[in-house]
C-alpha cells in the first residue's frame, strides 16, 4: 500500500494542475468538516483575482464561499442575487463592498467593476447559457457549473461568446483538480495496468423535496442525468481519455408523479474507439456512487468517486493513500492560474460540450430504443 | 459494525439452510487456502450419502473433492471419467473402490451401485442435459453445475426426467449456501433498508488459454455470459427475490479471433415488476466482480461476490463480519439434507431454468437490438 500510494500521489501532483500544492497538503481524517480541512496552495502569482458568485443557493453558500476562504489565487469579491434578503449576511460574512453586490437586473454593469475578474455561474442549468454569455460580454472570465448547458447548441454558443470576448471559460468540473481523480487520469496516461477495457460508473441518490428546481424540466433540462449522470460520463471520459463514439440507453420510472417532467433512473452504455466499454447508471431513486476501471492487468476504483469528499480510492495493488482536499478551492485556484498565465483551462467549454454531446445521444437512444452515434465535437 | 454484523450473521444462520452451522464456523483470515478452512457441520443425519463426480477437471479436482473431505452429510464415493490416466491418483487419494469407478461408456451401470446416492455433473455445459438425464434414469439424485444447460428447453427436459425418476435435482449454485449471500437474501426478505431499487452486478476476468472448451460454442453454449454472467443474473434474482420481466442487452467484441465462437463482453439491464432495475456486466476481457444492492434507505455490497471466497460484504451500516466458509461443502451438505429429508432443494431445476430464460432473452435482445420480454417459467 504505502509503496504504491504516496509516491504515486506525489508524482501525480508534480504532473497535474495540482502540482503547485506539492507535499504541503495534509491527510485529513475521513468525515472531517470541510471548513477544517487545511489548504496550503503554492506561493501566489501576483494579486488575488476577484470572483463574483452568480446565484447564492446551497452550493454557493456551503461549498464555494467557504472554499474561497482557502484559495490562494482568488477570493470572493462579489455576489449576484435575485434575493435581496440574502445580501446582508453575505456582505458581513465575507466583507463584500456595496459596489460589488448586483441583482440580475444590474448584472451587466459588472463590466465596469475592476474588482471582479471571474464570474462563477451557479444558477439552475437552464440559465447557464444566458449568464455565461452575459459574463463574457462584460469581459469577465467565466466558470460555469456543470452540466454546461441544456444541449450542445447552447454549449457552442457559450464557447463562441467567450472566444469572441477573449475571456477564459471553465466548466465546474472540480474533480479534474482532485488528486484521486488525477491518479485515475495518470493510470490511463502511464498505462501502469495496460489499456482500459471496462468502466463501471454510477452516481445517484434519493432526491427529497418534490418542489425543487431539479425536478422541473424547464430549469434543469432533465433529471438525474443532467444532475449527477454527467459525472459518470465525465468519469468514463477521464478514465479512458476518449470521447465515446456510440451509446445505448434505457430509462426507468417508478414514480411518475414526482418524476413527471424529468428522468428518475437511466442506465446507459458507451463504446470507445479503443474497444473500451463503459456501463453507467444514474438515478434519483437510490444511493449509488462509484467509478471502477478495469485495465488489461489490473483495476482501480474510486468509491465515493464524485461527491465533495473525502473521495476514496484503491487498485488491485492496495488503497490509494491520497489526502482529502477541498475540491472547489483547488479548482478555483487552478482556473485562476490559467487566467493569470493566459492558458486554456483543461476543463474548458469543449469539455462541457463533449459531455452534452453524450447526453444528447443518450436521450436519443432512449427515444429510439436503439444504439445511437455520438455527434462529433 | 460489530452490532450489525455478528448478530445479523447469527440470525441468518438460524433462518437459512446454513442454520446447522450455528456459531461453530470460524472467521478465516483473507487469503487462507481452502484446505485449511475449518468446517464444522451439524450432527450428521443418518449415514453419509455417497457422491460420484462426473468429470474430473479443475473444479472437481481442486474444489469439489477437497470440499467432500469436509462435508458431514456426504462423501466422495465414486468417479466417472473419460481419462483412465486420472484414475489411480483419485483412487489412492480418496480411497475409492474399483467398483465405484466408471467411464462414460459404463456410466449407466451406476444404477446398480448402492454406494452412489448423488451424481454431481461437472462436465462442459453442452453435456449437462445428457448426464443429468442419464443420472436420473439410473435412479440417482443429481447436482448439475451451472449453467444448468444450453437453453430453457434443455432445462425443462432435465426437470421432467428427474421428476419422472422421482430423484432430487439441484443446480450448482453454491452461493445460496454461502452466508454473505444469505444475508443479501435476508435483507430483501426482512426489508431492513426497505424495497430494492437498484442492483449493479458484474462478473468477469481475463480468460487465458485460447484452446479451452469455454471458448467453443458447441461445448460452452456461449462465452462469458454462460460462464460467469449467470452469477449476475442469479445475484440480481436473489437480491430482489424476483424473476426479471424484460431485458435489454449489448454485446462488444475486441478480439474476434479468440472470441470467434462466443461472447467476450455483454452488458445487460433487467426490469423487475417491483420497479427494481438491475444493470449487469460480464466479460472475458478484464477483471470485475461485485454485487451492489441499493434499497430505499440503504445499500449492501458484496465484493468479491461470486468467487470461491473469501466473499466480503458491507452495507451502509458497516462491514459484514461474516466468516469465510467452504461454499461447496455447505452446498453439498445442504443438498444431502434435502435428499435425506425428502425436501425440494431451494436451487432446484426451476432455479436453473429461470436463469436460462433470462440468458435466452439477453441473446434475443442482442440480436434484435431491442428490449425483449423474458419468457415465463
Amino acid at each position: 500500500m504505502t509503496t504504491y500510494s504516496r509516491r504515486k500521489f506525489l508524482d501525480t501532483m508534480k504532473l497535474g494542475a495540482g502540482a503547485a500544492l506539492g507535499a504541503s497538503l495534509l491527510t485529513i481524517p475521513t468525515g472531517t468538516a470541510l471548513a477544517s480541512v487545511p489548504y496550503f496552495p503554492k506561493p501566489r502569482q501576483g494579486k488575488k483575482l476577484g470572483i463574483a458568485l452568480v446565484g447564492l443557493g446551497y452550493y454557493a453558500k456551503n461549498l464555494l464561499a467557504p472554499a474561497l476562504e482557502k484559495t490562494g489565487e482568488c477570493y470572493l469579491a462579489g455576489i449576484v442575487t435575485g434575493t435581496p434578503s440574502k445580501i446582508p449576511e453575505w456582505k458581513e460574512k465575507y466583507n463584500i463592498a456595496d459596489k460589488n453586490v448586483y441583482s440580475y437586473d444590474t448584472f451587466d454593469k459588472i463590466k465596469d467593476n475592476p474588482d471582479i475578474d471571474i464570474i462563477y455561474v451557479v444558477l439552475p442549468n437552464s440559465m447557464h447559457k444566458e449568464y455565461t454569455i452575459r459574463a463574457a460580454k462584460a469581459g469577465k472570465h467565466v466558470i460555469c457549473e456543470k452540466p454546461m448547458a441544456l444541449n450542445p447548441a447552447e454549449c457552442r454558443e457559450m464557447i463562441a461568446a467567450c472566444d469572441k470576448a477573449k475571456v477564459k471559460l471553465a466548466i465546474g468540473y472540480r474533480l479534474h483538480s482532485e488528486p484521486h481523480t488525477q491518479e485515475i487520469m495518470r493510470l490511463k496516461r502511464e498505462k501502469d495496468f495496460g489499456a482500459v477495457k471496462l468502466v463501471e460508473a454510477a452516481d445517484g441518490f434519493k432526491i427529497g423535496d418534490p418542489t425543487q428546481w431539479r425536478l422541473k424540466k424547464a430549469l434543469a433540462g432533465g433529471g438525474a442525468m443532467y444532475d449527477v449522470g454527467v459525472y459518470c460520463i465525465n468519469g468514463a471520459r477521464y478514465a479512458t481519455g476518449e470521447q465515446p463514439i456510440a451509446v445505448t440507453a434505457q430509462e426507468y420510472k417508478t414514480d411518475p408523479v414526482k418524476f413527471k417532467e424529468v428522468d428518475e433512473t437511466i442506465t446507459w452504455q458507451m463504446e470507445f474507439s479503443s474497444g473500451a466499454v463503459a456501463t453507467c447508471t444514474t438515478t434519483y431513486a437510490a444511493s449509488t456512487e462509484r467509478l471502477y476501471v478495469a485495465y488489461e492487468k489490473g483495476w482501480a476504483e474510486l468509491r465515493p468517486a464524485f461527491g465533495y469528499g473525502p473521495i476514496k480510492g484503491k487498485t488491485n495493488k492496495g488503497e490509494m493513500d491520497i489526502p482529502h482536499t477541498i475540491h472547489q478551492a483547488l479548482q478555483m485556484d487552478d482556473f485562476s492560474r490559467c487566467v493569470k498565465e493566459n492558458k486554456e483551462s483543461p476543463v474548458n467549454g469543449y469539455e462541457g460540450l463533449k459531455d452534452l454531446l453524450v447526453v444528447e445521444a443518450i436521450y436519443k437512444s432512449i427515444g429510439s430504443g436503439k444504439r445511437e452515434l455520438v455527434n462529433p465535437v
